[in-house]
């Protein structure tokens, strides 16, 4: 397996931070640019493959690997410089090759075409990767506990230190530091600082609007640091959480080995209907309407993407698409294929994120669908609008009996109004 | 031209941070993923072409672009759909197409092969490019100027909170942190904090270290933030600079327009061997043999790298690599090829950073090489190799008489050790 490679910006030479393809960590623990791998299975035996590094670049890039540390270091039975590939290969003359996919097969077939020419086998590593990785470690989960600690130390510092009239991009800055403070000095993913009706867009990134100074307004972070190339994940708005706070402790309290997901996303939308009912934003009368409110999928109006997903070294970790047969469709559905019917496995390490968004463009089509109108509560509509969205996401590590909840950031209205330090 | 797309990282959905080309962004201002931009010379018309944003990724990505605030925020004439390109292109008929590269001629082919076939240019849109971004705009230098003070506040930040036993990775993130506070949110380039013997790597950006807790201990600091996509470029050593200071007011003060910058190479060459002679590391008895030395270029095993670059959109900005004639090779000399021989012009914004290194690889190839030997006093090297490196780096605009200096970080001894908040 081929390691990521350097990377500079478009036709410059600026320098690209580096990150390791996950799976490649996964194999190897290396997180530095230009290695390969090799696992002779039969032989039991782990051929560390190193860049070959040109005199010229040692002063720029540093001195060249020492073969003694990257054997302690990375635990592997032999280092082999990269301009020795070809003669490992033909040494090794492999029956069955398995790479990950074409394009790294494509690659590997050049140090040694004759040899490897009919054993290249693109089908069953991926899989089994992804297999190995949806179930943690203890010492995966031990990660992941620590960066989702301190990430909730990063929420938690947001929300105490949170102004009307501060812009998103200095949240997100904020955010970025407290993580630094609890040694985690990468982000899983681009941080979401969103106010006001931007918080209904799901992936908003440019973080570059001030929040408005608005008592109504809201502020969406979703933002989790990284370390050791392991994800944390975790949303909370603020001032006002909404009930949102219930509808997560409801799904939490079914989680345990054996549940499938799709009830717990089913248990989620039945939740919002109710309460979206009781607010009078859907008109329903009695339980006969509420039945055909979930069932035409209404509430989906107002939520919009999957209840969760595995986390793991990727933010969206492995559990999800992977798991989805090739020849479906990507927009057939807006809720995740997370597991799909899957039962949740002990050790399994997932978000959980009941969202409530008042975006005026999926509202319009709901709204204007013809035979849906009856469905909305139009005056109750306009004065919600403005809210933007709401979203609460905890991750948890599915355990024997249930679960543990690796978010340290209270998620309650009372226990958030007490931690912002504002003078309102 | 066709800007940067957005990027995922290798085969997940987590995006990668989105940065425009330079190129593109000289020419239209535009830091959002996916456009394109066609100039008409002759009608002298601007059409901005956006991207197609699928009706589902509105509720991930946010709305559509509305028409009216591009053609106002962007100053251009005409708003296009990108699924409308090959119209325009058919519609404009083009004698002769000017492209950036022959990537940018393949894609551009794509949309119209029949009406483009034979009038692609690839080869006078980049060296057009580069002379304009030579020489700066005033307000391209009031933008510089701008990030080179907070970047400068970070610079001074770093200084007076340092202490040893600080990670190199916790002074980077303070440095993003002080940068954030000025409302500078980008890095122009990865940081390089480099304590003890990693000092001597050039672009040592793997921070991982504790700075040693040793009273000889050095940290180089080299860092700028980038606002509006263009650069700054800083390095600090501290606690102590040393004599690189002087040099580099030697250097300045001889700054202006009509100016060579291999005569300022030479000098700082000239003055970092009696420098050398001075201390005891090189040895030298005459002018005789200090002309030697500098003809024999014995300073460069402790100075290998160009004395200064171009800053602008990239922080190694255009008047570089470009100029250099395709069939010269990469690595046939260590001194870079700033400018070649051009003068310097007013309103050009340059670097200048000597430097004074002791890499035990580097030196080896010197002290050991048949005939050098007698011209190094191996003791006093011994004593120096821990020092690591030492550089100072300021950035500069060149004015009609002189030059102004952009940087506001001290940089004499005295200066860097008030500025330090230690208790020794």
């Amino acid at each position: 397996m081929k390691g990521k490679g350097e990377s500079t910006r478009d036709n410059t030479d600026v320098d690209m931070e580096f990150r390791q393809e996950s799976n490649f960590f996964y194999l190897t623990g290396i997180d530095e640019p230009g290695f390969h791998v090799i696992i002779h299975l039969q032989a039991e035996r782990v051929y560390l493959i190193t860049p070959d590094i040109p005199d010229n670049d040692i002063f720029w890039k540093g001195p060249n690997y020492n073969t003694k540390e990257l054997l302690e270091k990375y635990d592997v039975d032999e280092i082999v410089n990269e301009l020795e590939l070809p003669r490992l290969i033909t040494s090794l003359s492999p029956d069955m090759t398995h790479v990950l996919n074409q394009s790294q097969g494509i690659d590997l077939l050049k140090h040694a075409p004759m040899v490897l020419a009919n054993s290249i086998n693109t089908q069953l590593l991926l899989p089994a990767m992804n297999e190995a990785r949806l179930i943690k470690f203890p010492w995966e989960i031990d990660i992941i506990r620590q960066v989702m600690y301190g990430s909730s130390q990063a929420h938690i510092a947001l929300i105490q230190q949170f102004q009307l009239g501060m812009t998103e991009t200095h949240l997100a800055a904020l955010f970025r530091w407290t993580c630094a403070l609890h040694q985690i000095y990468k982000q899983a993913y681009l941080p979401i600082v969103a106010s006001g009706p931007r918080a209904a867009t799901l992936h908003y990134t440019k973080n570059n609007q001030t929040v408005p100074s608005n008592i109504h307004t809201l502020v969406l972070v979703d933002a989790g640091g990284e370390k050791l190339c392991y994800a944390s994940d975790i949303t909370r708005t603020f001032p006002v959480q909404d009930a949102r706070g219930e509808l997560i402790l409801a799904v939490l309290s079914e989680l345990r080995p054996g549940i499938l997901w799709s009830d717990m996303q089913q248990l989620a939308m039945r939740i919002l209907c109710i309460e979206l009912v009781r607010i009078g934003i859907l008109r329903c009368e009695d339980e006969d309407q509420l039945e055909e409110l979930i069932l035409m999928n209404v509430p989906s109006a107002f939520y919009y993407h999957g209840l969760g997903h595995s986390v793991g070294l990727d933010v969206h970790d492995v559990g999800g698409r992977d798991l989805k047969p090739e020849n479906q469709d990507e927009d057939d559905s807006v809720i995740s294929e997370f597991l799909l019917n899957r039962p949740l496995e002990k050790n399994m390490v997932l978000t959980v994120e009941p969202g409530l968004y008042f975006n005026d463009e999926m509202l319009d089509i709901w709204t204007l669908y013809p035979g849906y109108e009856k469905w909305f509560d139009q005056n109750m509509l306009a004065r919600y609008r403005i809210v933007g969205g709401v979203r609460i996401e905890d991750t948890v590590v599915i355990t024997n009996n249930g679960y543990e909840n690796l978010t340290k950031v209270p998620k309650q209205i009372h226990e958030i109004e007490s931690l912002m330090n504002r003078a309102s």
